[in-house]
């Protein structure tokens, strides 16, 4: 069998919708599908692995990188800094396997700018009174903070239209199930084979 | 649930690659696909019913069909005229349904023409080696015959490029498998959702 170059799937969607719980079943139930691994400047957690769970950069590392435009997206959170090694991606899809970024808004607008050929999906939940209700079920702080993630989804839903995919996520076997369709589906993409892997 | 309008899924392929065969086994495992039936002036032969097999038309109400558009292709074969009714597929695709038209490479042309936002799907067989093998099996007249199918076949495989998915017919079950995911993926794509539609 021809080795056929394997895509990069970006997964984005509000807070609350389950992304990573969709992510995990996906990556279960998939063969030839890889999560896509961060680098990261926090230090090491006990149980984590260099490599598996993170890259460990030192600041002085990550700093290089970015001046090297070795990531594909990169955020400061708390003080530490994280991003998507590019490096590492590429290994993945030229092995044949696909390549699953779970990522907020912002990030996937950023791999959008670098990597404009990856598969960009967006998890929504079945309706805006569910997204709500699973937004104020989260944030059991204080009403300030229930407005500030209300407010934060709405402006992550406003970016839709940058998405090629919209999977509702009413049931997780069914989207998970969405989830593989595009997967192999963009695999039988003529725009996405080279002219000489085509019949 | 809100009822989504369905999509037109257009199969193609060279002859001996196992269309019909590819299309009964995606029927019968699809819960949401129609086949689309045809129009023809031929006599309707024993057993075959107007409107399950096909419309039977009278040569006049054929031509004055064709007056009106219609038809999104329509061809001549042997002396009897064949056409596929748009108000067929309209109706279906309103009642939230996929509708599978099964058509040579002219008629994906014609619909492609009238029916931009179809779904083009070419299927091919693992190799040139078994394409030519399948006609050669088929082609038991003469070697004129057989040599007509080869070219055709290669006049046929020129137009892939009009197609927006590839899907290698090597083994029935996984060919199958790949055309649900197709047609499950197209239904996720935000260009086709209506903005009211979207969350």
């Amino acid at each position: 069998m021809r080795l056929t170059k394997g895509n990069l799937i970006i997964l984005s969607g509000p807070s609350g919708v389950g992304k990573s719980t969709v992510c995990r079943a996906l990556l279960a139930q998939s063969n030839n599908l890889v999560l896509s691994i961060s680098a990261t400047t926090r230090q090491p957690r006990p149980g984590e692995l260099a490599g598996r769970e993170y890259f460990f950069y030192s600041p002085e590392k990550f700093a290089e990188a970015l001046k090297q435009n070795a990531f594909l997206e990169w955020a400061e959170v708390f003080g530490n800094y994280y991003g998507t090694p590019r490096a590492y991606v590429e290994k993945v899809l030229a092995q044949g396997q696909d390549c699953l970024l779970e990522i907020d808004v912002q990030g996937a607008l950023q791999v959008k700018a670098q990597w404009p050929e990856g598969i960009f999906v967006f998890l929504v939940p079945p309706s805006q009174e569910e997204l709500k209700k699973r937004i104020t079920l989260r944030a059991t702080e204080n009403e300030v903070e229930r407005q500030k993630r209300l407010n934060q989804a709405q402006i992550e839903l406003s970016y839709l239209s940058e998405y090629d995919y919209l999977v509702v996520n009413d049931d997780l076997a069914a989207a998970v199930k969405k989830l593989q369709a595009i997967i192999i589906a963009e695999r039988c993409r003529l725009s996405r084979l080279d002219r000489k892997e085509v019949f």
